[in-house]
């Protein structure tokens, strides 16, 4: 029987790098101009003549609407299972708040550190980038979701972190692909990174734990709250890095009609696939999202509303027929066992989205646009003044591939880490269970043989 | 024993009108200058000098309530009830993302047409309209929940979006009639239009699902979500359309005042109308949001912050002698069975609102406005420039009837239309109940007598 | 037995209270000049260019979410008990309501009165600080949870927002301490008034009630939902009312690093006290909100990300030793029955935040802030532009102390109040019991020795 105690392990590992994190912020991390006291001196400098141009007035609607989706987004998204709502949306909040420090720092040395000072100079986007990070891990959480202890999932942001931020750096500055609201940088590599860990961690007799692997009623109903708020802030998070004015207004608009399109196909293959035509709270809490997901990197395109709409009622069918058919088939034939779906939510959608985004940045013009505004969308400046479009339709497939690289490779490199018998996880018939990491009084339990709770009395 | 299998009537109506939807938005939307690339040039030809001048960023924080409140709230304040929580988030999420399609089409071709192009621009002002429009179907839904089928609400809301936008045209363009936050135009039509066609769909022997036909615990906690998501962002609804500046600050603070008021009648009322006094969830859930339907037509006027106390004040006396009287009263002897009391919330409280704008349009002055503040308020510009103060009254008073009009009109023919034994409605001893539409597993029935769930096992 | 019947008392004082509101604010209460209709005559005579100078917009998205927390963020947080959840986000409902109204008054006495006119002139500013007033009260409240009626609720409110105005107008105004956050202000007087309160109220019999005295595990879902919305909206609140520009944005920075703190700390403590590692959901809950608390002082000095980071890692180590230690010493030794416990979540990490702002503010100096930034963040002008970083320094220290002397001293003479027999309190054995003041099927209670909600059948 494996050892389940984490007493050691898991305090050890949120103290010591907590402490590692405040000398590194010590050594590193300072305010940006906008943040910092000497804003007033700034503002005479760069001859600007109101407070509300401080990025934070911008920015900081987006901001909050992202770390909600992050932190109940995502959080109760994964309280569907009957007896591990607590460890769904605990876990998140662990480890979301340990990898927005290490996400602030990795992400700094690469996009904001100041070579003359050596700080790394942080403001409200940096705060957005932080969160976006962590939403990397957290895709990659929703396919371990029940299996893995609070430790492994520590260990899993960690690195998860780190190859993000690399990946990133590589993406938006060196192959210079837009990427606002992360279909690539965020999805694809968030998702295969997690399925390819799940696949490193098979667990051959999972069914051993199938009386907990499934929601009760009142539990699917705490999803549908995580669900809403991934889907209404959706807008926000999509938005919340793209350039001041029409960029960021042109993608709250593009996702939202993604959404709204996604929702209904979901319905629509839902109720055609089941006998009598009953809706299942599976793909209405997951697929009605993809169309957010797709929408990540043309967000700020000019895909026009109707190309929106186009986007969301693809996504909608294809990650709806992903729960109904691809899942089973991974979990038997490719031995990936993905308790959230994320292949269907995150990985196809994210995909389609890097297609769009590389076939409609490949066919932008100066019509569309007008020439400021493609320079502006497109960020071709600099190094980049003259690139082509198809150029850089180019450069976003290939953006594609390196995520997906880093995803499978760096998943496959954890994965082994997260083998060593040192962690804590539970046995396979032991898993989507609370009691393992949690407190829970023994009360709990009915003894009706067909309680709402669906769990045998012990 | 009726059909409710909706196995092709479901998937048929979201599929067909979606790729309808898209033809239409190809024909018909783009972005509007502000959300369009274009808008770096069309800075410069206006000489705007700032993009925060943008209305997206006087206007998204306000969206994103308002989107919450649609999904959120109205969402979770429908799963009150013991075994229809699926269907009371899950259906609104399917006909919002539905109506909301249809709404940024039909109030395009009223109010933002562009007659040399024939395209329709929309930005964020659009969207919220767009949200705006939905809420009043997703009022009637209250009057419906649990009675009618997914595809009877597609059929609702597809006609309600319709006659919504009509009706705006008549009471906002041609009345010229002010309701930044629609106390007529969404509330008074939304409740009358629902109430008719539970009028028109009257089940005689709906005491036969009896057993469903109420709450247990932890749905009612569920509900108080969709409550205090409503109660919270009331203002951001009443001040999201208003003007720039004062209009938006004073629709806020009067919402802000008048829903606190409210929630201390709601209380009163409850308490005193109880044996021993004890509060009712269902007055608390919906009683205290009538001072926010109340201030949607005065929201902008000066009517300065005791007024708004003084219309809390006696929404939610009227609201909770509403569920305590009439609610019942009307199902016996008016044969309306309104499931959510969307007479007491939003019916009743919306009349008090549309007679409250009349009143103060019609004593609104020079010296409360200053000359240039009342042409912001009322909007006396162009063909009502010279439009007087009491002739405002007169509209408005005059809109309130043509969306009763509109409502009990719309209602009796979709209600008509809704009769039809095709829909896949339930029988009266199976209303209220998820199994109907939803894959609920049936281990979730506890056997023991007295369950908290309620429900007998089968 | 007492009598907790209180179908006259309770609506009385709404009605009453609210009656009384509502002359008060016909005599005192206005629209300040940003929300009135002469604003546009205003930005001509102060020659502002854009609406967007009106504060509105510097403050309405951070408004909101502070509300946010007011209303779910407290309300849920108080929904873990078994069968108290009506209570938790019912009475939380009704006394904010109410609260916020009479703070509107006594700040706005103390703040606002214009000594011309007469009158309170209120904004988007006033209605934060009234949320603001509201949280100290809701604070006590945590500690009363469950032993208290509604109408003793009402009492310990309206004596609290008195305590509250002139505490904080001693604090803010005669002592020009900071406190963007309220460390002193809100956390030690609330937590104060709410424990000698408690201690004056002391029910040496509350075992007998043990039954209830616990959660169940979806309460413990919904109790997250508080925790959560209060977690990610904290930056708001410590820098709602900042001043513009880099006050606000460095503000939202230190609270986002200090929470992400105080998680891990939270989490390495709970697993590290606990039999085989098992978290206790009551620690996740609660003391994870430390870091906010203890920004509330020094939110917006210069303390740099790392000495952010520094508050939260303490914070979360003495909350969750608070829970695990002082409670149950506090409930036996000193009589102080704290249910939410509250000294661990505000009362110590207020003190903490007060010493932290205290020593920041002696060591603040021109080369860290800029002369200018100084004056901005210290508010140095007036009758206090002389005086120095240490002065303040010593006047923040001050400034603790009043807060702790209000909270201690109006909490007594609040508890004996509150002991008059004739509030229609519970027993001993009855409390914790949503069965006295709520309407609650007796359905809801299983008949199963073992059943969820642990609650032996009637």
């Amino acid at each position: 029987v494996s050892n389940t105690n984490v007493r050691v392990s898991l305090p050890a590992v949120c103290f010591v790098w907590q402490v590692a994190m405040i000398i590194l912020f010590g050594v590193f991390v300072r305010y940006d101009k906008e943040a910092d006291a000497h804003w007033s001196e700034t503002k005479k400098e760069e001859n600007i003549t109101s407070n509300v141009e401080n990025d934070f007035y911008y920015r900081y609607p987006s901001f909050q609407d992202v770390h909600v989706m992050i932190f109940v987004g995502f959080g109760f998204l994964m309280t569907f299972l009957k007896r591990y709502s607590f460890g769904g949306v605990g876990f998140n909040f662990l480890i979301a708040a340990f990898g927005l420090q290490w996400a602030l720092l990795m992400q700094g040395w690469f996009h904001s550190l100041d070579p003359v000072t050596g700080y790394i100079y942080i403001g409200i986007e940096n705060l957005i980038n932080a969160d976006f990070c962590v939403a990397g891990c957290l895709i990659a959480f929703g396919a371990l979701l029940g299996k893995v202890s609070p430790v492994q999932l520590m260990v899993m942001t960690l690195f998860g972190v780190t190859l993000y931020a690399v990946e990133e750096y590589i993406i938006l500055n060196l192959l210079h692909a837009i990427d606002a609201g992360g279909s690539m940088v965020i999805h694809i590599f968030g998702a295969y990174y997690g399925l390819t860990i799940s696949w490193v961690l098979y667990r051959p007799n999972l069914h051993q734990s199938k009386r907990l692997h499934g929601s009760v009623y009142h539990s699917d109903v705490f999803a549908m709250i995580g669900t809403l708020f991934l889907w209404m802030y959706w807008p926000s998070f999509n938005s919340a890095i793209c350039y001041h004015g029409d960029g960021q207004h042109r993608a709250a608009i593009n996702t939202y009609l993604s959404l709204a399109a996604s929702v209904l196909t979901t319905f629509a293959i839902s109720s055609l696939s089941a006998k009598r035509g009953k809706l299942d709270m599976v793909h209405i809490q997951n697929a009605t999202l993809a169309g957010g997901v797709a929408m990540g990197t043309a967000a700020e395109f000019m895909i026009q509303p109707y190309g929106a709409l186009i986007v969301g009622f693809c996504c909608g069918i294809v990650s709806t027929f992903g729960y109904l058919v691809l899942t089973p088939f991974m979990e038997k034939c490719l031995k990936i066992q993905d308790t959230c779906g994320i292949h269907n939510l995150h990985a196809m959608p994210g995909v389609l989205g890097g297609v769009v985004g590389a076939i409609t940045a490949a066919t932008a013009s100066n019509a569309v646009y007008s020439p400021e505004g493609l320079i502006n969308t497109f960020d071709f400046q600099g190094n980049f003044a003259t690139r082509s479009v198809t150029t850089q339709g180019a450069y976003q497939a290939a953006a594609m591939c390196v995520a997906l690289i880093f995803g499978i490779g760096g998943g496959a490199l954890v994965g082994l880490i997260l083998r060593f018998p040192i962690w804590g996880d539970a046995e396979d018939d032991n898993c989507f269970d609370d009691e393992v990491y949690w407190e829970v009084s023994g009360a709990e339990f009915c003894c009706c043989p067909r309680c709402p709770l669906g769990v045998t009395v012990r």
